[in-house]
């Protein structure tokens, strides 16, 4: 099932489930079965709801809403770098022996259809097709053995990269945190829902041209060890957001340079978890 | 005027002020005057309340309180790496184009006298005396002319860092996040209390052995620098920390190597911000 956060046609937020083309609005100006969706992760009745229940509430056309990132609020979200073999080669960090692991503030994700906003300052704006996950309850000192059951869900994302800011010092922080970059969706999809991620696909293009393709099953570090490793050092909780990494073929490292510019049209598509679709504008 | 958050003996959360061995409480449990020392910060009215209004409310000993990190819920906290020369030569970390940002989780903060937590999977933990800063109001693209109006307050701060979970990928974050290893305190003390920041010393103690010792002037990148360059890519809002950097004489560089063991007491001062004290407790 594709559960969505959006904001209604009157700008009001809420959240729902996508079903043949229609938003079922199960939030606070619908059905009201929870306040957000991270509330609803937070109650455990994640991927609980039946077909009936989704269909029996209001519902907007798909195109008279605006997507937001599934989770609008996440408590942290922690990004893992470098982590297809794929991505270690082209960049030469290969024989990692720990995940590589960066943060993004809550404030520099945007969802589906909205604008990846490319700042003024950068000639080096670049896209990264990733699979981020969301967490489902409190989450320390987990071990990889346990970790699929701290999963809720997956969702495609696109961590969009200001190279030239991201690499203006060892730190990768600013590049990975300007406002409108962050992009997470279009659905959050129950794990229950999926079988194993080892057959899912992540493909990235750039105005049509594939630019990334992957199996998820090729990720480094694989998603138990990455909660294993995480969970030794920080808390996670309900709602926090877990993006996996990037595979080869990101435009820093394509001869010459893929980098974007305004008007591209780059899309994140990954098997059972939609295409995400976001236009690259400037943000002047 | 030396404010703080702390609890009461009876466990509750609370804020005030410490004036000659007294704290006032000037928060929920106490005179109320504001809900938090951030809700104050972001209602303008820090560094406003005259000395009568403090005597008034009631107050404990400094003794029967436990002090919390002075801002309890930053939204952000913005770290400044390498930033004292002396620091950047011990690192060969030299030629800096522009300012190293990493991120620190307000979960991994404690306070004054709580215990610094050694993790038990860490043979290389190590201290990093700082100074920080507290943001005033909303911050976006403000230019360094402008930034000291964007500064409510300073704090002592010890930057713990769990060296071999730092190093072990290219980026610090799993080191800098561990719970009980981001010091805050003792007192934030407003900007208009202190008249030029360059006045001020900082050294940090282990054992009483003087390890850092620095003017504050010293900072490569300069307070309104930091400022500008960080809101260049994010938006700070009243509340947020800024931790400015610290000086040469880390254990890390030291030989032989000065990494802490548990038992070891920390002190962190700063003309006319206090001593910050810690001892380092294993978390096993």
């Amino acid at each position: 099932m594709n559960y969505v956060s959006f904001t209604t046609p009157d700008g009001a937020a809420t959240w729902g489930v996508a079903l043949d083309g229609r938003v079922h609005d199960l939030g606070p100006t619908g059905a009201n079965v929870a306040g957000t969706l991270k509330d609803l992760v937070a109650d455990g009745r994640f991927g609980t709801l039946a077909e009936e229940q989704v269909r029996d509430a209001p519902a907007f056309d798909e195109a008279d809403v605006a997507l937001l990132p599934p989770i609008t609020e996440p408590g942290k979200i922690l990004c893992i770098g470098v982590n297809y073999v794929s991505h270690q080669q082209e960049t030469g960090r290969t024989n990692q022996k720990a995940p590589t692991v960066f943060i993004r503030f809550a404030d520099s994700q945007m969802g589906h259809n909205a604008p990846a906003l490319m700042p003024a300052s950068t000639t080096q704006y670049d896209y990264e097709g990733e699979m981020a996950l969301v967490i489902a309850k409190d989450a320390y000192r987990v071990s990889a053995d346990d970790a699929w059951g701290y999963v809720a869900g997956y969702a495609a994302y696109n961590d969009f990269s200001v190279r030239d800011w991201q690499l203006a010092a060892t730190q990768w922080t600013p590049g990975k945190n300007f406002p409108g970059t962050g992009a997470f969706g279009p659905y959050l999809v129950p794990a229950a829902d999926l079988g194993s991620v080892d057959e899912l696909k992540l493909e990235t293009r750039v105005n049509g041209e594939v630019r990334q393709s992957a199996s998820v099953a090729d990720l480094y570090f694989s998603i138990p060890q990455i909660i294993e490793y995480l969970t030794a050092w920080t808390k996670l909780s309900a709602g926090d957001v877990v993006v996996t990494g990037t595979p080869g073929g990101v435009g820093l490292f394509m001869e010459p340079k893929g980098f974007l510019s305004p008007g591209d049209v780059v899309e994140v598509e990954i098997t059972r978890l939609g295409t995400l679709t976001n236009t690259v504008a400037l943000d002047a």
